[in-house]
């Protein structure tokens, strides 16, 4: 079969590599119709993910059609359309009990990473049962693999974390996918005020059409004095970080109110300043999370139910065997304007 | 009256000073009868504090009897023996109204900071309301001086922020009076595990009378290392910071396990270094407070019923004649074994 291989920092071809194969009971074989590049994908081609060593295909978000299963598996059967979860989960461990799927003893993110990842015609799920979704009839696929990692990592880290209730007020420092993510879903909760910031004035363009109230251009405008301003000199309930360096991150720090919380999202490489000589007194929350894909049955709901449309987010589309132009579309996404760019591994079912 | 007044850093003295009179009619003068030496206080001392100016009467704990009250005062009356919280709250701004006292836009830590305090025999509490708590007869007078700071401290900003729940594992660094208040709330909720830090084997000590379940000595062994074996190589769902200084903060983000909580109470003066790199996808929440004093009420019932006996916390009596001598020894607790110091600034109610 086709993949996309990972050679190490700044390598990677697409190859022929052997069809994977069921090696444990509760596997699953899924032939992928379709899937994509994350953020993610980019930090380990820029050698910040050592866990994933050369030879790894890459990947963990995509849809298709299941092949095979092991005997243990009961939930899918070969032909069912599901959703491939970014994260691996075995349900029984104490984390996986307590909902922590991110941090389960035999999975959590491993896919692409650790195993073999989902860029490619097939790809072996563990632990299939909780880590596949069927997909209901009638929904359209291309949108639900943003329900892979993206949609439940902006609604899980960022909107739940950031306790978002109506009337609230927030702010998201970032306006790339993984933001954009986080504003659709923060508008299940109907907070009075979403304002997001960010340096591309065509991504601010887009969160304004996808629901923002307000817009700041950090590179033309002081944040803390604009935000300041729109809140009534107060500060925002929720100060949400999409970006993964330093500088937003002590910026939303700057931004929240007494009272308030700030949900990092973002991937971070280095250590933050946190200027406690400041907070410790301003009876604030920061909170931390690798997605645990809890919320991806409620997501899924709300994707068939048209209150949710991830399909906005997609941009560009490429067949796999165009996938490193895929990647080149995606790593240049100031010029080339992409948000989410769809990989069509194999023939879809249709809806 | 006698009062003990700030000079700026390093200096304070007991001079005479003007009896309080009431300026706005939701004030009320307090007689005291007992009051207390907070580590805050020292703070001022060193000139930590820049709102603090000299000339200003120190303290913000302490119980007496009402002498006098404006015309909007409706809950106590001149007689009646009051508990005075350290914060000093409205009821009626936003923040109040949320329960976040600590930031009430006319209150807030305000006594024995940027008004008059409490090491005196007379003191001026505004918004006498809500910022004074009649205490119920038959309750001993001396123990509640615990309950105008250090107890509902330890209570809101440790065990409350911390979710502090049955069967969890909890770590308090520090075992300072602050660090003990947490310890002995903590065990309202019945965890499993609490494990108290400190470098002072006195302390320690005191800690495993409170009903610490374990405690390590930070400069004999490594914390993080024994943290590790006692918790299954886990690390704790509640890390409680109870110092105020970098090395303590970074210490309990290296002690929680994923999906805990570090619960900073510690007063901070610099920043510290916040592990992004690694806290990120830990699923942690970090959180601070200034006490808002909200559960001072129900305190009061724990002690009236006595589940709850913070007069533990009391090591060492004064006249206020003797205050100079009260700091010197809460300031030298190594040597002298000090926890809270009371100080008896006139004739107490008896119970």
């Amino acid at each position: 079969m086709k993949a996309l291989v990972y050679h190490g920092p700044g390598q990677k071809s697409l190859e022929e590599r052997p069809k994977p194969r069921i090696s444990r009971a509760t596997d699953a074989v899924v032939r992928v119709t379709r899937t994509t590049i994350c953020g993610t994908d980019l930090h380990i081609l820029k050698g910040d993910v050592p866990s994933c060593e050369p030879g790894r295909i890459l990947g963990h978000e995509g849809v298709g059609i299941v092949e095979e299963v092991g005997d243990a598996v009961s939930s899918v059967r070969p032909g069912d359309h599901v959703l491939i979860s970014c994260i691996t989960s075995c349900a029984r461990c104490g984390y996986c009990r307590r909902g922590l799927y991110s941090h389960c003893a035999d999975g959590g993110w491993i896919l692409g990473n650790v195993i073999d990842g989902t860029q490619a015609e097939y790809v072996r799920i563990p632990h299939a049962d909780n880590s596949l979704h069927p997909i209901p009839a009638g929904v359209e696929e291309e949108a639900l693999v943003m329900l892979s990692d993206i949609l439940p990592t902006g609604y899980e880290c960022g909107v739940l974390n950031g306790k978002i209730m109506p009337g609230s007020s927030v702010a998201i420092v970032g306006a790339g996918p993984i933001g954009l993510a986080t504003l659709l879903t923060a508008q299940f909760f109907s907070p009075a005020h979403i304002i997001m910031i960010d340096l591309d004035d065509h991504r601010l363009a887009v969160a304004e059409r996808f629901g923002a109230t307000g817009v700041i251009n950090s590179g033309k405008e002081d944040v803390a004095d604009a935000i300041l301003r729109l809140t009534g000199a107060r500060g925002v309930d929720t100060a949400i970080e999409a970006v993964g360096v330093p500088a937003t991150f002590e910026l939303c720090t700057r931004l929240v109110a007494p009272g308030g919380v700030v949900a990092n999202v973002g991937v971070h490489g280095t250590k933050v300043d946190l200027h406690l000589e400041e907070l410790w007194s301003k009876n604030i929350t920061i909170t931390t999370r690798l997605v645990d894909t809890v919320s991806t049955p409620m997501l899924m709901k709300t994707v068939a139910s048209r209150k949710l449309d991830p399909g906005a987010l997609i941009t560009h589309h490429f067949d796999l065997d165009d996938i490193l132009d895929a990647y080149d579309t995606f790593s240049r996404a100031a010029q080339t304007e992409a948000l989410k760019v769809i990989i069509r591994a194999g023939q879809a079912l249709k809806p």
